[in-house]
């Protein structure tokens, strides 16, 4: 493909040679046929020594023409439009076709056109699977599961019984999906199971990563909002409820019937306790624990979480707790200086 | 199966007609035919709006006659009657027995009576399967493993070689036993592995959650107590010791050869370190760091963790802290009026 | 194997009788024909009730003649002795050897001689397997990866395309490498992936524990570097670079682009955020969240890290806040006693 075509494709315009361009790399590693983004001007000293054939950047850093790099210059949004550009040149993954006589689909499910099955997956009774969906070996699909068109299931992905996929659903391999929801009753024998009657729904475009768990409901279901991308190792409890266009990210921990607003991000390693609600646009950072509601547009951090400027306050006074004790101490010394109570350990 | 018939079969009384019952739901869902919880004061507003032919609830709470509905009326254990009575409508998974010509199973493996083995799974020789145990597509059992009667391993389970499983046990999707302990020696050339020749012993009626890791122990044995309940993407290391009716719930990870008495509770993301012993009733409290051995009984919070009551007071007064600082600077200047230290970022 | 032997093959010295021994176990479970290591001078009570055979220890410790206990002596790296001692005595899992015909292995790929792959074990096209490599069922190994020789992968461990494992690399059951990195940029029609096109490089002797999940880079390689041991339930987001011999312990996360010296130690539950470098030696203590560079030798701890030192000051003073605002309190009051301002809650 020519620069001209990848420009004309996404939208944007060029500078320099139209140069036959292969794919993309990193400005290190990228050659002549190549093109290399440049995303901020903290690479600048990479650039120049880059052999890449071509650079993304914004205008402001386009090479002179003299430089003899070609430019394929960003619009408004640098990212999206650095997406569009790799997406061009992006290989799917797999390599086969079809359905494998070597899985197992049974004769009460229904797959659409176009659907792959590998080797090794298995798809139970009456089990939908939409048009164009792929099914990875080691892949579980369990009886009355729905899937819609063009979902991906990658290798050893499982999904119990009775789930529901929108259409365009990714899930990477080893995730979990509706496994029982954590739920017993005690008694003088033990704990006693509740057993989990409810199921999982995903909407459409979400993406969930590698070796995830999102348990089923207790009754009703759990659900995953439309566009929400959920990173790897991530726990969703029963009946939690998330938003559209979520970002939850790795090892976060979402407990049981706890609702996400919209567009609301939580960091890595953020635990969100049961039954709590997160207003719209809500961002928790990393490692927080959050225990109580937070209304739309709160940003939080610590744990237990106060609202970001006081934790970014707390935490630039954490480390100097140890030399407050002494100067209280020295304070109640001055003010009476019979005190004679040993100052221990401050 | 009549209202009449769940009240018999569970030990409860019933109030109004003796409807048709099919199955249980949320308030916000059921329909005539269907049964709803109502779990405590709060929902009775959704009560009110419920088509639930019938409602399941404390006394206190039974609808007036006129009301039309009908009731199932709770006992003392309000949570475990509700676990009764939606066992009665709990379907399990599953679609196949019989053992699938497409699993494999080592012909020096013993299996008992009315074992269910899918497609795809994996028995190793001298493996021995208790009678009426169901393995799913993708689990494997690796060689000298011994599973009690009416385990449940659900797909892509494993359990590497010489676990011993006691009776009704489940396994949730993607969880690994016996996996390797992390145990190297420091050298010269690097780390070297101390091979890990120890298994791991999962007592009667444990429930594993998905994509949880459970090491096999460096010599002996890693062992989880009967009636113990081990959440998803728990990581408990080798040589690990749990007591009964355990709760570890999802994230939380123990280091290796720690002990934990009966009815511990480890709630979300807690960690605690190697070779330390909780005694029983212990509780830890989420995202908490435990360092140092805690009587039985003890409610911990914090990481590092300290008692429950002094932690709640320190997360109280640690917003205060940078006014805290402020104040003390205050107090330095009323009593020396010539310190001109500069209070810097205080 | 006679003591003689075992001495013999791992350079030591014992005392007492020459005894067949046939393994090794704990003080506490060993017998007459097994050897039993005593790491410390805390188990000598053990010892002393101990059936073992023979004892593995430091030389101060060995047991007299007239005890009857033989005794292994340990030289000067205790642990590395004893490693490999059991080294002798461990038998490696598996049961099966050559290549199943239940396995799919693609006529593209390329197998080493020696190469196991066992039934429902998956290999893609171009894959290159190298020599003495064993795939135990479940496996899924991309197209274009490439394995050295004397690779593990254990039941149902994932490598995505194009991924590169050095020689005798361990990857424990369930893990995931090479799934997406999560990259995606902001529209006004939400989140757009941004394809990830790069691979995952393994160094030569890394082990890596069950059920975690290393990204593929967005462009270039996520990398770990060689004789590094990762733990269970770990995240190693794109484009992560880890240098020689580090270790990242169970349940850790490392964000996108951040960069590892050799021999980084980061205990259970950290966090490091992404972009960030830490350099050689650097230890990072558990559950502990680090959020800038970090020079050669550093010892960071807390959530924002500190360093060590004043970390462990911090944490001692933490418990006693609470009190610390009653004192400051006081003074204000003993300073100003027309001061009448409620104490609030301090």
């Amino acid at each position: 493909m020519r620069l001209s075509d990848v420009a004309g494709k996404v939208g944007l315009t060029f500078t320099g040679h139209d140069i036959e361009v292969s794919g993309v790399n990193t400005l290190a590693l990228a050659g002549p046929g190549q093109i290399a983004p440049l995303f901020s001007r903290k690479y600048l000293p990479q650039l120049a020594a880059s052999t890449a054939g071509a650079v993304f950047c914004e205008q402001k850093f386009a090479p002179a023409p003299e430089s003899g790099r070609s430019c394929l210059m960003a619009g408004a949004n640098l990212k999206l439009d650095w997406a569009r550009v790799v997406a061009l040149f992006a290989r799917a993954q797999g390599c086969l076709s079809g359905v494998s006589p070597q899985a197992y689909v049974h004769p009460g499910a229904e797959l659409g056109e176009g659907v792959t099955v590998y080797p090794f997956a298995f798809i139970g009774p009456r089990a939908k699977i939409g048009q164009g969906s792929t099914l990875y070996p080691g892949v579980y699909v369990g009886e009355d599961c729905m899937l819609g068109q063009g979902c991906t299931l990658y290798p050893n992905a499982v999904l119990m019984a009775g789930c529901v996929l929108g259409d365009r659903v990714t899930v990477h391999a080893g995730t979990v999906i509706g496994s029982d929801g954590y739920g017993y009753a005690q008694s003088p024998q033990g704990h006693v199971k509740v057993p989990q009657v409810g199921t999982v729904e995903i909407g459409d475009d979400v993406e969930i990563g590698a070796n995830t768990a999102i348990d089923r409901a207790a009754l009703d279901a759990t659900r995953i909002g439309a566009g929400t991308k959920v990173d790897n190792l991530v726990q969703i409890a029963h009946n939690v409820q998330t938003g559209r266009h979520c970002l939850i990210i790795s090892q976060a921990g979402v407990a049981g019937s706890t609702k996400l607003g919209n567009g609301v991000v939580l960091a890595g390693q953020v635990g969100l306790r049961d039954n709590i609600t997160l207003g719209d646009g809500v961002q928790v950072s990393a490692q927080s624990g959050v225990g109580q509601d937070l209304p739309p547009g709160y940003i939080a951090g610590g744990s237990p979480s106060m609202d970001m400027m006081t934790y970014l306050k707390v935490t630039k006074s954490l480390p100097r707790l140890p030399e407050l004790m002494r100067r209280v101490r020295r304070l109640e010394k001055a003010l009476d200086p019979n005190d004679s109570k040993e100052s221990g350990d401050e």
